[in-house]
């Protein structure tokens, strides 16, 4: 089943983000509020019937390492063959490469049915899609036929390769080399030998071929590596190769993880030259992408799809977690209403307890506040690349890298932290496998971790950010918050919380100017994370309040009041936190960095 | 392994609380220091010998239910046959009953050594001595030969049942009845029938006969149970009877928790009359302890004292969370310090990064300061029975009354968000099974529930512990508090702590009395939460402060140096949460509460 309130998506996408809008731009023309409402549908329909239903299956029977083969159980084969029958993989490609020029935006609204059903099935579409969007557009035309056009088929899935046992966050020291070995009909070719850690999707039963995005170092003439990340570039390297040959990349070992177990997580040999030796000598086989050296910085493009992806997979498991505790709330009997004083009387459901309600509606706050995050950034992919507006696709873009790193990081923390609470509303039940809630907490505990952790983000946001720009996209953001604010402020209900949300915003902004004007990037990163969760809290305040503004053009029934309640609860519960983690950041905080590393 | 640093718990113990002096009191005569470690050094190698070896075992091999009877794996058997021939399970008894006549405080700090190596197996104990100390006080000579020395003697374990499926915190409504069937040799003898839920060692093929201390009620003459909770009475309900036949209590189900699985979570039937007729018919024998209607009140003795040791699990699985995460952070090369502009430098121990240290640090102060409040709270069970004098003793209750729900809930949820650092630090080895960190995740998972969630501690809190004394017990603390200030106001390093201290006191001290002044306990308990969290970071801080005044006493080595920037970081970093929290009780805020049902 899917745990996306569809009526809570329509308001996030058409009252609020005015999807409703979008096939004004000639490449949605095709489009209108019909056909996206008919893909989310069909997107709810399918999560439920043919993801969720796996979910527990392959929470218990995870990916097993078989004679050099990993195997998932069959329901994922069948789950990712119904979702391309659905033409789901194509959903946001170019009509020239058989797709539907789905928005962005509707992509990951579509997107989100799934992953409440079964997130880690969930990310091979994911991953499929971002890889062949990669090879889309940095690709040549025979690169784009043979890797990507199965991809966007749903014929083949695709891989990020980016870390090593010795090089996790510090891709500067990744030791994969690619040699130069002539070139065929996809490209330059390459030879390539290393280890790759950490591939979700590395290896499965479920389509044929596997097509493997890989960074790599192309050795100097004198055969050495060239330290740091310029002397990175990118490869297509297939499972099998365009002849129907088997390519070098073997699995070294599966990952065992807490959950998220519908995935596989290998350990890739590349290059190894023991199963497996295409044209009849060892190393992997890879076509490079792009030109040489540039390998990051296109990784880069996936790796930002990837990371809003992340955002709002675990978005999509706080909205789960929200609505099965919620439904366990309504349904559980447990003691009695407080200051009732007859024992004798029936008891009463939990959600009548005051303190269960503080946590369904922190879950709430987190959830929606999550889902609004992740919504809104697609929503900025769309607006970077079809605005009509030159500026405001600059804009669009600024603002976009500016939030992913929130994007990706906020919902991470805080749709763990609401999962946390559903299983607190469950009690001892929630602690058991029996129930879901304890397995989506597992699950969700991969995302504050997977594609940069939450202080790879931070630097990430400080460094790159806001550092690298000197705050030129802060100032992008502050126009748009004080829109908000403004709109706010004429509404009566609404006008305390724009006041509290430019005094945090100033708070935030005058932290990030302490971090400029200190010209010291390394001192100014001893603070990076509690600048992210600083103002993580306070973007969040900003989308709620946004959101709040738009209901408030709603007819005043429950749907109206469960948004503003939930935006209420953010200002006076959640918002204050942002203020101590800028003060920290304010005041140039030393205690950690202080600390002999003796003393821990 | 034990995970307890010994140098830290020795500072705790002497340093700090002072232990070595408890032997001047004629109930520790017998003992030293050189006793103490001499148990402390003892515990510390039986845990490492025979607890930690069997952790991840017993979390893969979780308990089977075979043919009505719960097996575990041998080696937890083997761990408890340890434990019982190093006289452990007597340790804290009386003499006269074969017990060593320990302090809560020593047995307490035995205890966190089993429980950072497998707090699931080291639960055995503890419910056994918890069990065991309610049988000495309130039952007969009979009861004490027949069902406690067995248990001090490690013969047999214990448990304590008080919910059923319909009733979890709600005891009020428990229905398991118990009528009156003559008396024996053990004391008045009732039948009991119901069904017992949660109940950790409700079977297990490790000792022969298992002590069951039960909840029921007696129904009047009219066959009816008393509604409420004054008509519950605690039963004996051993699973062997004297005379060796098996008594009427299956196992119907185990619960299949996420973690902690050492130990078997069962759900019980009592009376059913299928597998087992004792004495040929239905009904499983129970003998009263106390009176009629005092069953809640002395099973709060047992429960008291599950708490406090609740919390020790919670705060010994952080320490070991601690202590893995700081070895890797030391091992793990990756990445180069920050500013350093040479990539072909050697990679550095990622503890050099700044957010890995921040991370450390925050450990570090949830950790200990956890350890330090559990054990403060042992220490004033050891005061309130054998203070010399009479007013400490009565103090030291009333302090304990108030803190136990701290000492339960504290640890329980920063135990668990250490454990969460600590799987942030591994990165995503962190998320794997390989690491140890991933399962000590997990298994501290319940520590926030059972015995009673956050939220019912916070009721406890506000509603028997200051609503109902008026305040009485926070006048004490808040003397203990301006001690530690005063101490505190004469070193200048912590002088600003001490300021800092007094202020957050004076917020925690005026948000009680509003919630006094209010006189509505249903609405003061709309807060509940926020208070306790509030309150307890102020106690924490205390605790902190207080740590670093008798820290300030040692020669300036890192020990003192690591112990004074934890307790600065909880400073600065920690004890501004609690404003927070303080002002939102102030406030008496009504956000949750106020929301209408339907706008969930």
């Amino acid at each position: 089943m899917s745990f996306i309130d569809p009526r809570g998506l329509a308001f996030l996408l058409y009252d609020w983000l005015g999807a409703d809008r979008l096939p004004e731009r000639p490449r949605f023309a095709e489009h209108s509020r019909e056909t996206f409402d008919a893909i989310l549908e069909l997107s709810a329909q399918l999560a439920t019937d043919e993801f969720a239903t796996h979910s527990k299956k392959s929470d218990r029977e995870e990916p097993e390492l078989i004679g050099g083969q990993v195997r998932v159980i069959p329901e994922v084969k069948r789950a990712l063959a119904a979702y391309a029958e659905a033409g789901l993989f194509a959903a946001s490609f170019d009509h020239a490469h058989g797709g539907l020029q789905l928005p962005h935006l509707l992509l990951t609204a579509s997107w989100a049915h799934f992953m409440s059903a079964n997130v880690a099935t969930a990310a091979f579409p994911m991953l499929a899609a971002a890889n062949a969007r990669v090879i889309v557009r940095f690709g040549t035309a025979a690169q784009i036929a043979a890797f990507a056009l199965p991809e966007i088929e749903g014929r083949a899935l695709g891989t990020m390769c980016l870390s090593e046992p010795q090089a996790g966050s510090s891709l500067a020291d990744i030791k994969t080399r690619a040699e130069r070995d002539g070139e065929d009909a996809s490209g330059r070719r390459y030879r390539l030998t290393g280890n790759k850690m950490w591939i979700s999707g590395g290896d499965h039963d479920i389509t044929e071929n596997i097509i493997h995005l890989v960074l790599a170092k192309i050795p100097g003439p004198d055969g050495a590596l060239i330290s740091g990340t310029a002397g990175i570039s990118l490869f297509i390297v297939p499972k099998i190769l365009a002849d129907g040959e088997r390519n070098d990349v073997s699995v070294a070992g599966l990952n065992h993880k807490m959950g998220y177990r519908a995935i596989p997580n290998c350990l890739l040999n590349l290059g190894e030259g023991t199963a497996y030796k295409p044209q009849g000598r060892a190393g992997a086989i890879g076509y490079l992408v792009g030109e040489e050296g540039q390998g990051l910085a296109i990784m880069f493009h996936m790796m930002n799809e990837a990371r809003i992806a992340i955002g709002l997979g675990a978005a999509a498991l706080a909205c789960r977690g929200y609505r099965q505790s919620l439904d366990y709330a309504r349904e559980r009997p447990q003691g009695r209403a407080l200051g009732s004083r007859d024992p004798s009387a029936p008891q009463v459901p939990i959600i009548r307890h005051p303190d269960v309600r503080r946590m369904l509606l922190a879950e709430k706050a987190y959830a929606e506040g999550a889902l609004a995050l992740v919504l809104y950034a697609a929503k900025l992919v769309d607006d970077e690349a079809t605005h009509p507006d030159a500026a405001e696709r600059a804009r669009s873009g600024a603002l976009l890298g500016l939030l992913t790193p929130v994007a990706k990081s906020w919902p991470s923390e805080f749709g763990l932290a609401a999962n946390d609470l559903a299983i607190q509303i469950h009690g001892g039940y929630g602690y058991t496998r029996d129930f879901d809630v304890e397995q989506t907490y597992r699950d969700n505990r991969l995302n504050p971790i997977h594609e940069g952790t939450h202080g790879i983000q931070a630097i990430d946001l400080v460094g790159r950010k806001i550092l690298r720009d000197k705050g030129a996209g802060l100032v992008l953001l502050g126009e748009e918050i004080a829109k908000t604010a403004a709109s706010a402020q004429s509404r009566q209900l609404l006008a305390g919380y724009a006041a509290a949300l430019e005094k945090a915003w100033d708070r935030a902004r005058s932290a990030a100017e302490t971090l400029i004007d200190l010209n010291d990037s390394a001192r100014a990163q001893e603070n990076a994370s509690a600048f992210l969760s600083g103002f993580g809290h306070v973007v969040v305040a900003w989308l709620w309040l946004d959101q709040a503004v738009a209901a408030m053009a709603l007819p005043d029934d429950m749907f109206r009041k469960g948004k503003l309640h939930a935006c209420r609860y953010f200002f006076e519960a959640e918002l204050p936190k942002a203020a101590q983690h800028l003060a920290f950041v304010a005041a140039l905080n030393d205690v950690a960095a202080s600390m002999p590393e003796e003393a821990f």
